[in-house]
C-alpha cells in the first residue's frame, strides 16, 4: 500500500540502514544517515539545507542523523545538522531546525516546531503545535502540551538569546508561555495558559498568568487507583522505561547501579 | 490549470465518485470512497494508515468515508477510518486522525489537527489552529476560532482521556483551552483566551482564566441592526441551513416536523 | 543537491526572472510573476486558485507577484492575487490567502497563516505560527512572536469584519489575542499571552488578559548595553535599514529628506 518508491530523492553520501522504509515523493539530502528499520513518511525532507546553502558556494551540509527504529510520519522537515536518537516518533508536518540534539524515544507531536540550537533528553514528549524557540534545554521525561511556547527573547527583539530549562519529568499544559530563561526544577506541573516569567524549584505547581506557586505536586487533589496521583511516574508508564516493573522499583534500581 | 493528473497514486479499493478531481502528488489509500463532486487537492493523503501499519502483518486497513462535493484544499492527511458526510469544506495541512466522524456541512480550517476518536456534528466550523483531543464530543452549528484546544487529560499524563462536550450554537472564542471533560450547553460564547474548567448551561457567556459566568449572552451589549446579536443564528446565517428563510421561522418549521 | 527539477508544474503566462530556482515537487499556477534571484522551496504552490475557480467556469485567475531575492521555503501556498515585495523571506508551510500585500524585507515564520485582505508593510517580522485575520493592517518594522491571532470578528459570528491595525516598531509578544479593530500606536509593546480589547497611543506597554496599560516603553527596566532597551530599534538592527548607520543616524538622515 504505503513505500512505492515513487518520486524519491536520495542525495549524495547518505547512509541508509537495513529495512528502511521511505514514503513517496521525499527527500533525503546530502550526508544524512538513517538507522536499521527507520520508516520516513511521504513528502518528507531529511536533511534539509541550511540558509546558508543558497547564497554560499563553500556551503558545507552538515551530518545529519536519524536513529533506529524511527516513525517519522509524513511531511516532516528536518534540518541538516541535527542529530536524533533511536525509537523517535512523530507526527506530521514537524519541523525541526539545526543543531537540535534529541535522545532517545522521544514523540514530537503534529505541527510542533523545533527551532534549533536545542537539546532535549530522551522520553521527552511534545503533544502537537509545540514550539521550542533556540537555545532551550528539555530534560528526560519532560511532556508538553498543544500551543505552549518556549520563548528565548526577554525584550524583544534583541539579540541575547536564551531559551527556558526544563527539569526532569516536568509537565506543562496547554497554551502556556515559558519566558526567556526560566528554569524549572523535576517534576514541576505547570497549569494550561499560564505565563511562567521566573524559576521554580522542583514539585512545584505554578499556575495563572503571570504564574504563582501554588503548591507542592504532591499535595495536589488528583487521584489515581485511589493514590496520589503526582508525581506522575508512579502512574504513568505507557512507553517509559519502567513500564514493566513501575517507576518504584525502576528508580530504585537506578540508584543501586 | 489544476488537476493534471501528475504523480497520483490510487490504492486498492478505492471507490472515486463521477466527476472528483484529485489533485498532483495526491495519494489515496486503500478502501477509501470519495462520494459525487469531490475535490482533493494537491500533496493529500487519503486513507493514512494506521500505526499498526507499520508494525503487523495483519494489518487490516479501516474504510475510509469523504461524501459527495468536499472541497479538501491541498497537503490535507486524512487517516484511514474516518467518516465524513457531505460538503466537507478544508483548508491546507488539516491532520485528521482515526475514528473521527464529521456530519455534513462542516469546515475546518487550515491546520487544524483533530486527533481522532471524536465525533463532529453538522454545520460545524473550526477556524485555523484548533485542536481537537481525542475524545470529544462537538454538536451542530458550533464555532471554534484559532488555536482553541479541547484537551482530554485532567491530570497529565494519565490514561484517563475525556475531551469536552460542546452542545449545538456554541462559539469559542480564540485561544481558548476548554479542559478535559467539561460540558457546555446550547448557545454559550466563551471569550478569548479563556481556560474553562466546569459545565456551563445554555446561553452563558463566560470568560477569563479561570473562566467565570459573566451573563446570559442574550443580555450582551451587541447590537446586528439594532437588534441584540446572540443568540447568533437570527443574525448570521452564511452557509446555514436558515439561510434562506432566517432562523427564526427555520427553526419553527423544525418544531412542526 | 537541491533544485533537480523534477515533477515541476509551470502554469500559463508565468514570468520567472533570471536565476530563479525552484524546488522538486512545487507548482507554480497561471500569471505568477517571479522576480529574479528567487528560490521558491520545494512542494511548493504559488498562485493557488480561489475558491471560485473549481465551481465557476468564468473564473479569471488573478496575478500573483513575488518580488526579487525571495527565499520561500518549502510547502509554501501563495494564493492567487497575493503581491509580495523584494528580499521576501519564509519558513515553511506557510499559508497565505488571496489580496495579501506584502512590502519589501518581510520575514514570515513557519507554518504562518495569513488570511488575505490584508496589508502588511516593510520590514515585518512575523515568527513561527502567526495567524493574521482578513483585513489587518500591519505597518513597517512590526515584530510579532508566536501564537498571536490577529481576529476580525467583535460578536463572533457575524458579517462585520475589521482586524487591528498595528503602527510602525509596535512589537506583539507571544500567544496574545488582538480583538477585532482594536488599533495600537508606534512603538508599543504588548506583553505574552495578553488580550487587547481596545486602542493604546505610541509607545505603550499594555500587559493581561485584558491588557491593561503599564507604563510607556521608554521607562521599561530592560537594558542593552547600559541603555534602555526601548524603543527597541536603538538596540535591534539586524536586517533592518538603520542595521549600519544605527537608527538614530538613519531616522534623521529620513527626516532631512
Amino acid at each position: 500500500m504505503k513505500f512505492n518508491n515513487k518520486n524519491i530523492y536520495i542525495g549524495q553520501n547518505v547512509k541508509i540502514g537495513k529495512n528502511v522504509k521511505i514514503g513517496d515523493n521525499s527527500v533525503i539530502y546530502d550526508n544524512v544517515t538513517i538507522g536499521d528499520n527507520s520508516i520516513i513518511g511521504n513528502n518528507s525532507i531529511i536533511g534539509e539545507p541550511l540558509q546558508e546553502y543558497y547564497y554560499s558556494k563553500n556551503y558545507n551540509q552538515p551530518i545529519t542523523l536519524i536513529g533506529e527504529n524511527a516513525l517519522i510520519r509524513s511531511n516532516a522537515i528536518i534540518y541538516a545538522g541535527s542529530e536524533i536518537g533511536s525509537n523517535f516518533n512523530t507526527g506530521h508536518f514537524i519541523t525541526i531546525r539545526e543543531n537540535t540534539t534529541i535522545g532517545n524515544n522521544c514523540i514530537i507531536g503534529t505541527k510542533c516546531d523545533i527551532q534549533g540550537y536545542t537539546t532535549i533528553g530522551n522520553y521527552v514528549r511534545l503533544h502537537s503545535f509545540v514550539v521550542i524557540g533556540q537555545y532551550s534545554n528539555i530534560s528526560n521525561y519532560v511532556q508538553i502540551f498543544p500551543f505552549v511556547v518556549l520563548t528565548n527573547d526577554s525584550k524583544p527583539p534583541s539579540n541575547e538569546l536564551l531559551g527556558p530549562q526544563l527539569d526532569e519529568y516536568t509537565v506543562i499544559a496547554s497554551s502556556t508561555v515559558l519566558l526567556a530563561g526560566i528554569k524549572l526544577g523535576k517534576h514541576c506541573l505547570v497549569g494550561a495558559n499560564s505565563v511562567v516569567n521566573k524559576d521554580y524549584d522542583d514539585y512545584s505547581f505554578i499556575n495563572g498568568n503571570p504564574a504563582k506557586y501554588v503548591c507542592d505536586v504532591r499535595k495536589l487533589p488528583f487521584f489515581t487507583n485511589g493514590k496520589r496521583h503526582y508525581p506522575w511516574p508512579y502512574n504513568y508508564k505507557k512507553g517509559m522505561p519502567w513500564e514493566e516493573e513501575g517507576y518504584g522499583k525502576w528508580e530504585k534500581s537506578l540508584g543501586n547501579d
